[in-house]
């Protein structure tokens, strides 16, 4: 090599040397640090590893990379009540307002009433009816400006902060490792498909066709002028819970997914059919033990059932009959809230 | 400049000059080539530099980026039967053979006996019966084999050739266009959605999670040995023609689309949907009349209506008024089929 051609070269070639330390580096960062070393930190590491390394036996074509999460008590705060049935609560006095008749009908009187004890007695039947006629018989456009004023609005009761600020750290890694991996990261929801479409773009990076919620069939109108509109209905086509979700991922992925995460019973299906699929899957559940940082609750930790998270000791058992992680907020997580230091 | 320097990088100058020249050849190139000139294709090419050219006022952030096609009639042959629909009555024996009580129960009789003109003026209300009793009470996975069968084996009578060959070459160019532009294309069907799954990644590229379809519940259960499977239900969750078209596209993309391309009146609302939101919107509808290199039917041309593709002259009325374009398969396409020369 003469030295002009050195000259030119050694800078070029430091530059390459450089990139490849710089990839190395970054090969070695840790990609959840918000995750103490442990089982559950192992085991989301070792099946990243397995399905997206090419040659290796569980590897996953990028196509078939789909990874499901519950949302309520896996990727944000549940407790002490669902932020939808907050926000369907929150609208009761404006329905009321709109047909006075209701005020005197059940559950409507007792949930104007403001009585907290009377409100926490209220049955399923009674909420369904609250969610039926706050969720339904408006247009999509119009549910929607009134979901975002709340979501604007609205503040938790105990951290003072909007609900969609209360995503646990932790779990926003796991999303990003699993896309920067090539995982299309889904909502499976028990919540409202629509409500959950609000925010979790924003929230989680998750766009509205990744969501699959429970969901009320619309219908399609016109308005006086003859513009097109359509109308959530009062009609239930998917319950997203229990056996719903994987009925809904049939429905509304058509792939069996190779990674799912839930907290509670309601997801105990979801985490079986996703385990039942050939080479390597993975199925965690985090557990709310965590009393001071979060919450604890549910008898797998020999506390009372609550109306939300039913982690029971059953399912405690079954996930450890089967292979599901389980995720300790208090042990596993280093920081459970973004804006917490 | 020294000497030395010049010869090394003259050839790189060369190099990048060649890449330069290769881009631009490239932006040059025809994207539509099947296509005519006229304007039809003059209106896709507008349509996408004018949504996807930064900077234009009608420019759509590539996560909106929506483009939702019919199948039967717009992006593959639909006449003189929809595929599907023969792919039930080729079940039929079959069923009847599992459950030979039906073999004197009406329509299943007048099926079985081959009687062509018979079976020509069977009702709406005997085809759903046919279709139910071919398409569930067998699980997802029994389905898929019984589908793939077919598929493999089944001989369109014209043509001869699988029908998943019959695929129009101009609408796959389409396809492409939009993709190569960051339109995510979604095939939106009155067809069953977990029959067109079966091939449409292999015929258009289009993954199962793109596909909206007319859909049945599933039913979660259990084998005896207590391995999770979904069973295909009689009840109907999403009739995916009509006005289902657009709550189907609610339920399962939650955006609208930006493009929309159909065939009969049973696309009528999504082109609707589509053109009513806000920007720069495209909506086409496939007119049929290539008697020699396809079909002609509708009554659109004077023709008497089928059973399929029901181009109306009220379709053909609002396409006019509402700025719809109508592609002409005899005039617009230079080439229908890749098999053909």
């Amino acid at each position: 090599m003469n030295g002009k051609l050195r000259q030119l070269l050694v800078p070029v070639l430091a530059a390459v040397a450089g990139l490849a330390f710089v990839a190395q580096t970054f090969a070695q960062t840790d990609p959840l640090p918000f995750w103490n070393e442990g089982a559950a930190k192992q085991a989301i590491v070792k099946f990243v590893e397995a399905t997206t390394t090419q040659g290796s036996p569980s590897f996953v074509p990028p196509a078939e990379r789909v990874a499901t999460f519950d949302q309520d008590g896996t990727l944000w705060v549940e407790h002490p009540m669902y932020s939808q049935v907050v926000y369907c609560f929150d609208r009761v006095p404006a329905v009321v307002k709109a047909k006075p008749e209701l005020a005197n009908v059940e559950p409507f009187r007792t949930v104007l009433s403001g009585n907290r004890e009377a409100i926490a007695k209220l049955s399923m039947d009674d909420l369904f009816k609250i969610l039926a006629t706050t969720l339904t018989g408006m247009s999509v456009e119009d549910f929607k400006t009134e979901a975002r004023k709340w979501l604007d609005t609205a503040r938790d009761p105990r951290w003072k902060r909007p609900y969609t600020e209360l995503t646990y750290l932790p779990m926003q890694e796991v999303l990003k490792y699993l896309r920067a991996n090539g995982y299309r990261t889904y909502i499976v929801t028990g919540g409202g498909q629509d409500f959950v479409r609000m925010y979790a773009d924003e929230v989680y990076g998750i766009p509205p066709e990744q969501i699959v919620g429970t969901a009320s069939g619309t219908k399609y109108g016109y308005t006086k002028n003859g513009k097109p509109f359509l109308t959530k209905e009062p009609k239930l086509l998917l319950n997203d819970n229990n056996a719903g979700k994987p009925e809904g991922i049939y429905l509304m992925i058509g792939r069996r997914p190779f990674a799912a995460f839930g907290n509670s019973t309601g997801d105990r299906q979801m985490l079986e059919y996703t385990k039942a699929g050939t080479g390597e899957r993975l199925a965690m559940l985090v557990l709310h033990d965590d009393a001071q940082r979060e919450y604890a609750y549910g008898p797998a930790q020999g506390l009372p059932a609550t109306k939300v998270g039913m982690f029971t000791q059953a399912l405690y058992d079954q996930a450890k009959r089967e292979g599901w992680v389980v995720i300790s907020m208090k042990s596993d997580w280093k920081r459970i809230f973004s804006f917490e230091p």
